[in-house]
């Protein structure tokens, strides 16, 4: 089937710029091709949103769970010493947050990383490892808010995109 | 009465670079004293609070509530095209999330603002102006998650700090 033009997909720079880990229920979840700083991306799965406001309450809080998750998965992996969480998207105009996991000796510390230093691309070795560890922590169940009326989303569980 | 070193203050970097507007249900709204966008703060009243996650979960969500009811206030009196939306820290540990709205014209556009050009201060009419028109927004109830068992706060109304 052709998707139709009312259909979610990633945006372009998005695709180009990252990997696919899984889809969370709310959000894709990238990673970024750039070794200098373990750096994830989520992008909701909501047409023609740019800005946090443009999500309806529910998905704003849904978003904050899996702010929280994926932070938690990152700073697991790397021990980090900050993370840097973002909705900026000047260029970019869908969605996307990045959760980057800063340490004092990475190279922009303790600059923001955007526009800091060239990207490194990974060695496809250690993204493997990287995407492989992730998905890991994704198959643990992903909480979603319940409404009291019982109308929240159920489906807890995470897919794969990749 | 003295405060007690375990009570929470404000990080004095952030008293220096801000006014304060008013105070939310978990957090401190602040205005940026940088003219070259209208650029607001919220800094959760949680101790030892670095990164998000260093929140409950609750927090977490009241977090969110705020940053949306923030972004709206800015994007209704600023019209902007932009808002971007980042907790970063990497230099005032003290967890802050930043609220800039941002514009095609502004002088830092599209890059982030963090480090682009330097501050301008406002003129107090300009800076008091702002915060009337903030405080002006805070009046209407800022809505706060209630669990199903009705123990979620409800004290909906916010205070004024300044």
């Amino acid at each position: 089937m052709i998707a139709s033009p009312t259909a979610w997909s990633l945006h372009p720079q998005l695709e180009h710029d990252t990997a696919a880990v899984g889809d969370l229920p709310l959000s894709r979840l990238l990673l970024s091709n750039d070794a200098n700083y373990p750096w994830l991306l989520l992008v909701p799965r909501r047409l023609a949103a740019s800005d946090i406001i443009d999500l309806d309450e529910k998905d704003q809080v849904q978003l904050m769970i899996e702010i929280a998750f994926a932070s938690r998965a990152l700073k697991d992996l790397t021990a980090c010493h900050k993370l840097n969480v973002a909705a900026i998207g000047n260029m970019v105009p869908q969605l996307h947050v990045h959760i980057v996991a800063r340490r004092p000796d990475d190279p922009a510390w303790p600059k923001p990383v955007w526009g800091a230093v060239p990207a490194r691309p990974y060695g496809a070795a250690e993204r493997e490892r990287y995407i492989a560890a992730l998905r890991g922590k994704i198959e643990l169940a992903i909480p979603t808010l319940t409404s009291p009326a019982g109308e929240g989303r159920q489906d807890g569980t995470a897919r794969y995109c990749g």
